[in-house]
């Protein structure tokens, strides 16, 4: 017989149904057992003979076949009774911790160190739902604007584009580097296709033991040619963020309420709040002298935040303008006030998710960015410049930052299947 | 004004236009000159003075502001007139090679050191766009059924999956390698997710130098539990091919004409050879003595397209039932013959495009299957089984590999933009 998902079986009252999954939890009561078994689509109730049960432990994966029977107390009003009950597998082992409890009660190091078996807890697993309609209504809404989707080497011959905590490797006894992004290469292909985009893994020896830090992350990055300025940029990203959230909308909506956390709004046009006026209001705000610092601090974008909740009614904040200093070399300054930058930061729930600007366009700017330096690592980066390249500009999304704040999650691991970081390198 | 696309302008005879892109090719006549100017949409055809477009060389950035005016011997039937022409960069310097020539007329080390300039000839470009397509495909034949995308760890802290041609990294000082497949992390997965899949790069430290590997792919992989056997995943893979296919035929119709190939027709049910009647096939043909041989050379899978394109009428067969001992540990065998395993890989226009199969599930026969091994650098891997896993199987597609012969490239580096191998690691 056909398997049938457990949210199918409201469909199947009166018929005889086979189920396929795992041993989500059993119930023995004094005369008859509830078997709760999981499969992807949600859970299902079967019940047996307590004695029944006793063969299949939690997380044994399971074939039950049996009458399916409305009952207004059952999940989905349906029942699974007169089972035939067939192990697709040896008996589990009992799991670290129960998974059928509304929260998994285990330190996050046990949950991590657990991965493969804690994922499959309900609240868990969907927060990575999330994150799949996330990343697919990101390729929809630039798919829509006529980028095109790139693969780009991970394997890099230098460390040009920051030149620290880039990690090393050894290519065929040659020294080569893990790409810390792919900019070099997205800004190239901005002469080629225009609009361009990927998704894919970056990697930073990020020496700093943080919760919103990792080894490795994924970048939901894009670049697009024929802009005005940052702001051009800045406005397409507006649709990269409404998709993302637009498709969680669509896609993931149970996954919205297991996690029980709300989607933001996203205004038509993000509010934007150039650097200097930001450090400004922050300043006032809280009393201390800002003046000369070239960054904000953590502490400053969740004010920033606040205030763009009370000002705006938004959750989502552009910081525009930062220092050219904390920008990197191909960063366009601000035309007549080149100590600032036409970049931006996009704030999120009090956290930069994402991070971009307008880049310089002409082969003597970059001559001039990179006065001093050895050319030699950047020739074929500059072959794109000296062939003609127009004005451009683009982003970079961290993928588990931004859902780590969109589910609530104190630390960006927990939005991250199998976290690599300072110290951890397994599962 | 607005810019307009070269594709848009038909819709704007009559009227008076503004276009961006790239000077393609400038012609001079006696007493008039073409300005043949590339966009991302594709060629518009632009009337000038010569002396107007002398300060405009090849791959210059320009706007150019004018009338649309019909002329059916301009592309796309409309041209543009009295144009005003502006750069948006400094003029290009002279290319390496004539992008405006029907085919680009340097050998492929020379296109490969000039990537980000060669890239942009339209039948370079075009093979990208089948890529993009192809993947988006793969996606929503996939999404449609079900399965979760999801992200793996790409720097592992053992070389486990198979040992060999790994690269090895300075994780923090301690040692690790990069993945060479999520094989380990999408098995994993199927026991939260039940159906997931990867779009990613893999890594191999591949010492060989031909024209089907390279250093760092991309690799299509996907995974699904409650599964009768490796027929079960072929069966998903076929539809995953189809999607691919058919999105290519929405998506890239124009990039199709351009690199001038046509789509495959994928059957309804690929037809499948198993490894001993395919050797018997082969030997019986090309006289060949192949008793004792583990696997098909690439003349073998070469000789079998042919004969499936005879004998069935398609370009796409299916090879099952490998020897055990050419598989991976986690592979399972074939029941009553346990030689040989339940595995496959597609052939597509003469080569192996995809390989998969079913995997082992119980814990105990992993536990047999990894005997007399150290289990040390499996444990979290083995704690999906332990926990409970349904029957699996999964496959990879190499993306290059198929993109490759898709669009007829003898090599693979043709199908990719920035190739790594033994010898190169730059642009």
């Amino acid at each position: 017989m056909h398997r049938i998902l457990s949210t199918e079986l409201p469909a199947h009252a009166g018929r005889t149904v086979a189920l396929e999954g795992w041993v989500h939890r059993r119930r023995l009561l004094k005369s008859v057992a509830f078997l709760i078994l999981r499969d992807r689509a949600g859970l299902a109730q079967v019940v047996a003979a307590p004695t029944l049960l006793a063969g299949f432990p939690e997380e044994t994966v399971v074939r039950v076949t049996g009458a399916a029977r409305a009952n207004p107390a059952a999940p989905g009003g349906v029942e699974v009774i007169e089972p035939a009950i067939e192990a697709l597998t040896d008996p589990a082992e009992p799991p670290p911790f129960d998974l059928y409890r509304p929260e998994l009660s285990a330190a996050l190091p046990t949950v991590l160190d657990h991965a493969p078996v804690a994922l499959r807890h309900p609240r868990l697993r969907a927060v990575f739902q999330l994150s799949a309609a996330a990343t697919a209504g990101y390729r929809k809404a630039l798919d829509a604007l006529d980028f095109t989707e790139i693969h780009t080497p991970k394997l890099v011959g230098s460390a040009t584009e920051s030149g620290a905590n880039v990690f090393g490797i050894d290519y065929f006894g040659r020294p080569a580097y893990l790409a810390q992004s792919p900019q070099f290469y997205k800004q190239m292909m901005v002469g080629v296709f225009e609009r361009v985009y990927e998704v894919g893994p970056v990697f930073r020896a990020e020496p700093h033991d943080t919760v919103r830090h990792l080894a490795q992350y994924t970048s939901l990055d894009a670049e697009l040619g024929f802009v005005a300025d940052h702001r051009d940029v800045m406005a397409v990203l507006r649709e990269a963020v409404a998709g993302m959230v637009a498709e969680i909308a669509v896609r993931a909506d149970r996954a919205l309420s297991t996690v029980d956390v709300k989607l933001p709004a996203v205004p038509e046009r993000i509010p934007a709040v150039h650097f200097a006026d930001a450090f400004d209001l922050v300043g006032r705000a809280t009393g201390e002298d800002l003046s000369g610092e070239p960054d904000l601090a953590p502490a400053h974008e969740r004010w920033l935040c606040e205030w763009a909740v009370r000002e705006y009614g938004t959750e989502l904040l552009f910081v525009t303008g930062y220092p050219m200093v904390k920008r990197p070399f191909y960063t366009h300054p601000e035309p007549g006030r080149p100590a600032f930058s036409n970049s931006f930061d996009l704030l999120f729930r009090g956290m930069e998710v994402a991070t971009g600007g307008q880049r310089l366009h002409r082969y003597g700017d970059y001559l001039a960015a990179l006065a001093g330096q050895d050319l030699a690592p950047y020739e074929s980066y500059l072959q794109a410049f000296r062939y003609g390249m127009p004005p451009h500009g683009g982003w970079a999304i961290g993928l588990e930052r931004f859902v780590a704040r969109l589910a609530g999650l104190p630390n960006v691991r927990q939005a991250t299947l199998f976290p690599r970081d300072l110290h951890r390198l397994t599962p």
